[in-house]
């Protein structure tokens, strides 16, 4: 049987998706703050601990991709390569060393929601928006005061919103999402009752990256209640900064860190 | 942690999918017909062979559903019950016992997505439509003469296509789909290259049923290429039959029928 | 050239909606209640006025429909024939007798909107959910106790919410959208800062009918803001009742009530 | 009563879209190709004729637009800005000018539809998706040898599908939407089986025009039949261009060129 995700068949034709390396092109709008710690540690299951450092930090990031395999032909049917996400990053530390951490993440197609079941993302359906640099109209360029919104709903429901005006060339672009990823993948067991049937815990990251120049700049950011979200309990006490910056990635496998017993 | 699924957290409330039992109100649209069995041969992995009896027989089924959890919560706020799916069964065989198998699954939700993955159901999104009955207007009511159609997209292509004529009540809905499933749940391994890191044969079917009368009827079927499915190599050669049945279904895990090394 | 709308070809085969007549069966789920009648005298242009009786009476209806032209095909190719909708009703009065009017509504495919712009129907794009009664599983049947949900969201922002728990079968259906339907149907100049090139007030409404038994329930509504909707601006003052009736509808045209130089 | 367009209230903001001026941002791929004239004389109703030169001329165009009034608040929340869309235009003549003119086009924003039948697109919704240049990682960058993907669907049919290679700068962007739009606002009679209630010749263009340099390429195209769709019969007989260019827009109304009794 071939295929890299299900389903496998005879050629491998029909897997959601295909065997990494994955190559992203996009554009990245990242905001800052800082959440009780606790609502942080709640999020972090054994062995992970929280960071040392400034542990309530949060980054919560709009992306807006285009991916492709090696093959490179999702780019020219592009319903099978463009989609958009947000997601929220915390830190931990595991073993002495400090990672980050996707706890809650939406995307807009089921092709990255079979890789984030690879990488251990745990990906909902959203419908996520963000407003693109463009070089002419009314649209904003890349340079001080321009203006950026982001918004992310799911389930019929606006779950945040966020507005950037920058202010200046940055030397970085946040420091939240800036450490290798530690990742659960689980799967609960099939018969009723029982624990994981799988879980380990993973360690990936870019294995190659370039990037233009970030900005920083000014945040509004709101968070909103649902009944199936809990993005709005980690509060927002303080704004750390905004960011803004295009990218390119290439993802190409990770690491285990540890089996585990359950979750 | 709490939570069934990802991402877990300290309420659970945020999990995508919730725990087991999980209730279904639903039609079914089933086109049954015969293909090469080498067809469906090939989409069946070791240890599973094909079915003694009809070995190319595969069913494609159109379900219209509302489901929910045990609070119920989720049928009144209907976009986190409602959903639609097509999806294509066969037949196979495991230590001396017949099995039926969903080789091909699209949905139009996440939560499906996630308790497919569970399941063992190789779901991806897709566009499902499927006419309903009705008492009044224009709509089909359950008798003979009326017509259902059915449509799948994916990609923003159209993948298949049915119209079923009812002629006369069943004493059956089909055979293809009548066994226990036999599905693998299937994670590869985070390393680059890795074989799977998950891998296990799982047995589960529902735990409660009940149905209304089903309908048999005539039916037209066309299946279309696309570049990244293969559901039109599974050849229309005979139709055996179509169907129409209103049922409701409980699922309350299953059991593992195998732990295997990589797929 | 043929084509009863846009675009006309010499076939006329392309035309986003067939001519008239246009057949409906569908499900109704009804919230009516009152609101400041100054809030319904704020959308009635000249020449209407409000309701003698109860002018403050507002109807929220969700409906679920399936839909058709003369020749039936769209049925058998049910995204072409399925739909749903949201919608506000208030009444009104012109020329000594009650009329309903539709202010507010919300539907989910293409071909709604363009019926809406011939009937004079507000039509906005949302998501729009109501519970179904289903014979088997979870999903309620029409009996004291059946509880449905309906929502509606636009812009990626939940708009309203209803709750109805049935409580028995009613002698109607409600009394708001009752009465035929007066709207206006409006173009504005393509000129810069023109009035409008076509205004006139029409009335129409259904030329066949038919109906099950209409059930009453309780209801909770809950209405939100949205910075580009005011139907949080209909507030709700006192529930009047929830009413739940499957129908079929032929609407065949209607006919003009009076020219109007701009509204 | 205010609001540009339905539905009108007391303050205008649920006006489905805000008067003009309105400005736009956006990446316009261009295919153009010559069918058969008499194909493009079928769309086109008296008191249009065929151009003098090059009568069967087509233009397929996708754009990527992010849009806005004059009050910019829609860039910053970018589900009401950001909306792709697909058309095919032909060119006309009128009293001894030439025009171009829109015969189909698919959108898939509801703000856009409400601004066509404004404007006299006859805009119908669709799946529109095309490429974007990026800086970084494997999206294509504006330079030779750059390959554009852009695909539409409707109905949950793939209905056209083209590839652009870049190969040079080029002095235009293509010339069959050069010209100003000359477009019929139609409405049809609300009564049974009257003709229009309000038919209108009009021309528009943009009143503010800049863009970046424009790219030629090679162009392989696809386009495929559907039932409620004829962009295929505007068969392909000789490709006569592909072309990309970065645009900014401001569209600010236009003028009447002749009433018209009905179309």
């Amino acid at each position: 049987m071939a295929g890299f995700f299900y389903p496998r068949t005879a050629s491998g034709q029909a897997s959601l998706i295909p065997s990494p390396p994955w190559f992203y092109s996009g554009d990245l709008l990242t905001v800052e703050y800082r959440t009780d710690p606790a609502r942080v540690a709640e999020l972090l299951p054994e062995p992970l601990t929280l960071a040392d450092e400034d542990p309530g930090a949060v980054a919560l990031i709009w992306a807006d991709w285009q991916s492709c395999s090696t093959s490179r032909e999702e780019l020219l049917d592009p319903v099978r390569s463009q989609y958009k996400e947000a997601f929220v990053v915390v830190r931990c530390a595991f073993e002495g060393r400090t990672y980050s951490r996707c706890v809650y993440i939406w995307v807009d197609k089921d092709f990255a929601i079979a890789r984030g079941i690879h990488q251990g993302y745990p990906k909902k359906l959203g419908s996520i928006w963000q407003t693109r640099p463009h070089p002419f109209g009314p649209a904003p360029q890349l340079r001080p005061g321009a203006r950026f919104g982001a918004t992310l709903a799911a389930g019929d429901r606006r779950l945040a919103e966020a507005v950037l005006t920058l202010t200046a060339e940055s030397p970085t672009n946040g420091f939240v999402n800036g450490h290798p990823m530690a990742h659960h993948r689980v799967l609960p067991g099939i018969g009723r009752g029982e624990g994981d049937a799988h879980a380990e815990l993973i360690e990936s990251g870019a294995s190659a990256f370039e990037g233009g120049q970030a900005w920083r700049g000014d945040v509004e950011l709101r968070l909103f209640e649902a009944p199936t979200e809990e993005l709005a309990r980690l509060e927002v006490h303080e704004i750390i900064g905004g960011y803004y910056r295009q990218v390119g990635v290439t993802w190409d496998g990770g690491r285990r860190l540890a089996e585990l017993p359950s979750v």
